[in-house]
């Protein structure tokens, strides 16, 4: 099961109402898309324990993304058993880091900074996390991907009908094929592949069809949507997404679900949700708290 | 009438109930003292205009004190007509722009920044704010102080019996002393002295009776109280002060009120209260959102 909560939706400026951005991502671990201000007590809020955070991944440098971080890993140094906290960040990141880090006396074995950057940037048991470029005005900004890996299932009643048991399950995984007395079994013909869960982030992006390829049948998009369709000149120009767009994003994409977020302090959701649901039904505009619960295929897909 | 609004009352860790530590004052203009994480969320939540803050005082660099001020520069020049902000910090602090700055693309002449010391730091129309040093572990560490100037008033029937008119009431307020015909009557004779306003601030400080000298008969002393009377030691330890302790600096100093703040996690608030009232009375601790409205004395003080 994958769980994710967005700790904080708004757009650039807080607002009374939202948070600065930050995802929070729970599988096997815990991990951090983006840390705006304010995430720890949003963590706190909302019952994800910032302690155990396996990892942090920031889109890009803009303060609202990243300024979260600095008392995190704070609090996780002063608070926790931690050896290290792993940080993803572009570059410039170790710049600011550098500018902090002396004043507060933090031993450099305890920050594992990592460069972020297009491609696979952390591998789990079953999954891995990559980046990818988007455009945001000049900067160096990323989007972020959950992918879990596909998985063969066996047709119990299958198999056991064309007589597999015991190692048989074993070897058929590992070579593709078992001999079966004088008949040879595929692994096809026994099994299904679990397509794996896909959480797709675009970070902070213009409205980009690249993002549609990426997110190809994910089971979530999450989108920025800074803007409604009455400023998409302006959303262009500061280098965010309107509400529409990011549902053309989806329809594209033919994701399962939609949810728009980085909200700019001029709406209040309801009416970008609305714009989006016109091109894409399963639209939600993101309010900060809110968990979307993602589980496995249980059985197969039939396509 | 200078109003207090405690906007983060935590220490060091944020809480769920508490943000970091902030606390607003205004006076005919808006000045903070320390700006923790999540401070503009804060001022916007208590009706704090955050555009309008004329300066931002950080009494020490540990991040729940200092952290929120990098969103609020971003804020002030993205939101707000402002040429520049002007911001008092402890040395080290220049360091700690220098890493976000250049990725921000903050031009220098934005900031105004100036060196946190003892003595005054900013003049107003009738009154100053102040620093001083406190005890903070090996920290270069401030308390401040806002007080106002002390003014004179005239006993208006006093002054008419004695035949001050016009012109004279000038005079006597420059020169202390003023002819009505062949008569000297002295301004202390007509007048009496109207105390200003003296707010102090002990920022993080071990106990120091250096502070009950400074907060000498203050209408408010707001003073750090991590801690209650069971950790006096960890305490003392870690550069803070108890309940109690702050509440022996109110008594010595005879302030009219005092305000415990910067609370550790592990209180709720009324325990430390109650600690703090056995020694002096008028003890509150604060609470997030929580306003001191004070106001100039309305007659003369008999002594």
């Amino acid at each position: 099961m994958l769980n994710v909560t967005f700790l904080g939706t708004s757009g650039a400026v807080p607002s009374a109402y939202r948070a600065m951005p930050a995802i929070a991502l729970k599988y096997d671990k815990l991990f951090l898309w983006d840390c705006g201000e304010g995430c720890q007590r949003e963590m706190m809020r909302n019952g994800v324990g910032y302690g155990g955070v396996e990892a942090v991944f920031i889109t890009h440098l803009h303060l609202d993304h990243v300024m979260g971080v600095f008392g995190l890993i704070e609090t996780v140094r002063m608070n926790t058993e931690r050896k290290k906290i792993t940080i993803f960040a572009p570059r410039g990141f170790e710049r600011m880091l550098a500018g902090i880090s002396p004043t507060m006396g933090w031993e450099p074995s305890f920050l594992d900074i990592r460069e972020m950057k297009e491609g696979e940037l952390y591998k789990g048991k079953d999954y891995t996390i990559s980046g990818f470029h988007v455009k945001h005005q000049k900067r160096d900004a990323f989007g972020l991907v959950f992918q879990e890996d596909d998985k063969n299932k066996f047709h119990e009643a299958k198999a056991k009908k064309l007589g597999l048991k015991g190692r048989m399950f074993k070897e058929i995984q590992e070579k593709g094929k078992v001999k079966v007395g004088n008949k040879t079994v595929k692994l096809e013909d026994v099994s299904w592949v679990r397509k794996g869960m896909k959480v797709v982030y675009s970070g902070d992006s213009i409205y980009d069809e690249g993002i549609a390829s990426i997110a190809k049948d994910a089971d979530l998009l999450i989108h920025d949507s800074t803007f409604g369709d009455d400023l998409k000149e302006e959303a262009e120009m500061r280098g965010h997404s309107t509400a529409k767009e990011a549902a053309t994003i989806a329809k594209k994409a033919k994701v399962k679900q939609l949810v728009l977020t980085h909200i700019g302090a001029r709406y209040r959701g309801p009416e970008l949700e609305a714009e989006a649901k016109k091109v894409f039904k399963k639209s939600v505009c993101a309010k900060d708290g809110m968990k979307v619960e993602l589980k496995p295929e249980k059985g197969e897909t039939k396509k």
